[in-house]
């Protein structure tokens, strides 16, 4: 199936990349630039993973959305909370309906380039505090988009039942260079190993077995 | 509820505005500017409405995805195709996913700043042409939505089961001045008159029996 993927250059989505190398025919990757303090660093991993597998490379500019949303994601990076990546702390990270408004504009983009799906990697571990990356939601989205384009445009959840350490697993397995995957909320130069993101990063490596090439700061 | 209205500046948002601000609180009224050939005439008869109602009035900024969405709307007046609204000169100005798009915006902007709703004027007329116009489209759009976001954000549908005439009639009742209300696709001085937007505006007036204010070209 010619399809897009969303391709934020974290481990996730690369390996989703990488499988959508594999079982479809990938139009182009599809990254989002929506003013947060990891932009520059997810992008940069993004495009390098995109240009080694040859896929087009489309990076959306969304950063006029950022003053009309509230998120310490998006208020730089002292706002992100350190510690366990507990209910609290998640919730200050939330980007209102960002899935929705993702899926939303990839689908305009698919019926518009001729893809007929859209693939997103998210997964079962995908914590229930962010109610836009829950199941339920995306079948609803599914239905959305399969209705509201011309060519019943599918949403393609290939990771829905599996966990973090899986994907890493098969992403070790279709050969994804995770060295060059970006997962920290804080955007520095190194993981700081301390967010929320970063100890799901980490453990989900120690869990599968696959070495973690990741140099963190704690 | 405390609301958001969707308001391009057409007649049928117009008249949601009008009927949010007797119905409901309304917080903000939203317009895109998408780069479309009539965004300013538009963005200014929105403004005008909102003002006169005391509603604040937003606009948000998607131009920057103007350059990955195919269609005859973002592309100049002189491909708006005129005659009659048939499929054929209808497709030609389909904005693919546009309302899914909108209000998926919209849904993370209620989140945001607190409102628990999202009206749209969508109609009964609305042509099957526009697949993201469709009833069925909007009811899993709506499900999306609320299930996407921690308010459970309701996505209101008013004029769901009415004409355009009859919402011409409705917005007659509620003291909306329609001669700031912009409906032309070719984004000129005066309406075109020949476009589907326009014809369909001018049947409405005619079928309501409301005197219609608009001078047209022809």
């Amino acid at each position: 199936m010619k399809c897009l993927i969303l391709l934020s250059g974290g481990v996730d989505s690369a390996t989703a990349l990488h499988w959508a190398a594999r079982e479809h025919e990938p139009i182009a990757a599809l990254s989002f630039r929506y003013g947060s303090n990891h932009a520059d660093r997810e992008l940069a991993c993004a495009e390098r993973q995109a240009r080694t597998l040859n896929i087009p490379h489309r990076v959306v500019d969304l950063s006029a959305l950022a003053p009309h949303l509230s998120s310490a994601l998006l208020s730089g990076a002292s706002a992100i909370p350190a510690g366990e990546y507990d209910e609290q702390n998640m919730r200050a990270t939330v980007v209102p309906f960002r899935n929705g408004i993702f899926l939303s504009v990839a689908a305009g983009i698919a019926e518009s380039c001729g893809a007929q799906g859209v693939v997103i990697a998210a997964h079962s571990g995908d914590h229930a505090i962010y109610p836009d990356c829950r199941e339920s939601f995306m079948q609803a989205m599914s239905r959305a988009i399969e209705l509201g384009s011309y060519a019943g445009v599918q949403l393609l959840r290939p990771f829905i039942s599996m966990s973090k350490a899986q994907i890493v697993e098969l992403g070790a397995q279709l050969g994804v260079d995770f060295s060059h995957t970006y997962s920290c909320y804080c955007g520095g130069e190194r993981h700081c190993g301390r967010c929320g993101t970063c100890r799901e990063r980490r453990e989900a490596f120690l869990a599968s077995g696959v070495p973690d090439p990741t140099t963190y700061e704690a």
